[in-house]
């Protein structure tokens, strides 16, 4: 039923997703997930309305989301570095309430910039969607980075 | 001995300085400093070397100085809004070492962008390193949003 069993973009088709499975096991220090497939990488960014609506906002956002949100705008930022050369940071400030900014940004310039709410249940409802929406943020950060060179450069 | 205790630059003269007391007290919902005098309220940013070192960089860094460094820094934003009529941002990522970013961001421009470094020892030599500091931060910020205007309204 859920379209994590059936979807129509693979890891393999999907230079996003690639980059998003690079971050987590740029980050797997014990080789924990060494024999993991790519896809079982991914899964805890797959939730429905329905999983979504059974996490709690109340508390903090715990550490192991924390590190998703992380690893998303990281690959993010690595392939708009991947095509245009410029290296870009990432600052996330998440209050305690599940609210906050990400910016992805190079030189002056804030390539990415986004609000999140409700940061504790961060996911997305397919593997199409979460590639497509990083694909998204990829490409406008491309663009401004390739409208506004000077600004990277400051 | 300090230069607390003798300043040569005054609350009164330092448009900065009533930026933070600004800022400190309207974050004062109880009304805790409300008899406070103004110098009083910016003691804490004022810390010697000495001062320095007794503080520890190994925990987190405290909410009392997490605050105190967001009221410096909304300051800073603020100063910068008055002059340019831009709305600005202020972002803080800081890690549970100390170590991180603070953006203030109007549109897609950063004005200002700083890393902090044991921000559990975020102080100043004397009052007058605190508005010199702080002008320099608006200074810039300024210049900057009257460069490039068109990135603050992307």
């Amino acid at each position: 039923m859920t379209t994590v069993e059936t979807p129509t973009v693979t890891v393999a088709e999907s230079p996003f997703l690639q980059a998003i499975v690079q971050q987590i096991r740029a980050n797997d220090s014990y080789g924990t997930y060494r024999h993991w497939a790519d896809e079982l990488l991914l899964k805890p960014y797959i939730l429905t309305k329905a999983e979504k609506r059974e996490i709690s906002v109340d508390g903090e956002v715990n550490l192991i989301t924390q590190s998703r949100i992380m690893a998303f705008f990281r690959a993010v930022a690595y392939c708009i570095e991947q095509e245009t050369g410029m290296l870009s940071q990432v600052v996330i400030d998440l209050s305690h309430e599940g609210f906050g900014w990400v910016l992805i940004f190079s030189g002056r310039l804030i390539l990415v910039s986004k609000t999140l709410r409700d940061a504790q249940r961060f996911g997305f409802d397919s593997l199409e969607k979460l590639s497509a929406e990083g694909e998204k943020l990829v490409a406008k950060g491309i663009d401004l980075a390739r409208q506004y060179p000077t600004i990277c450069d400051l």
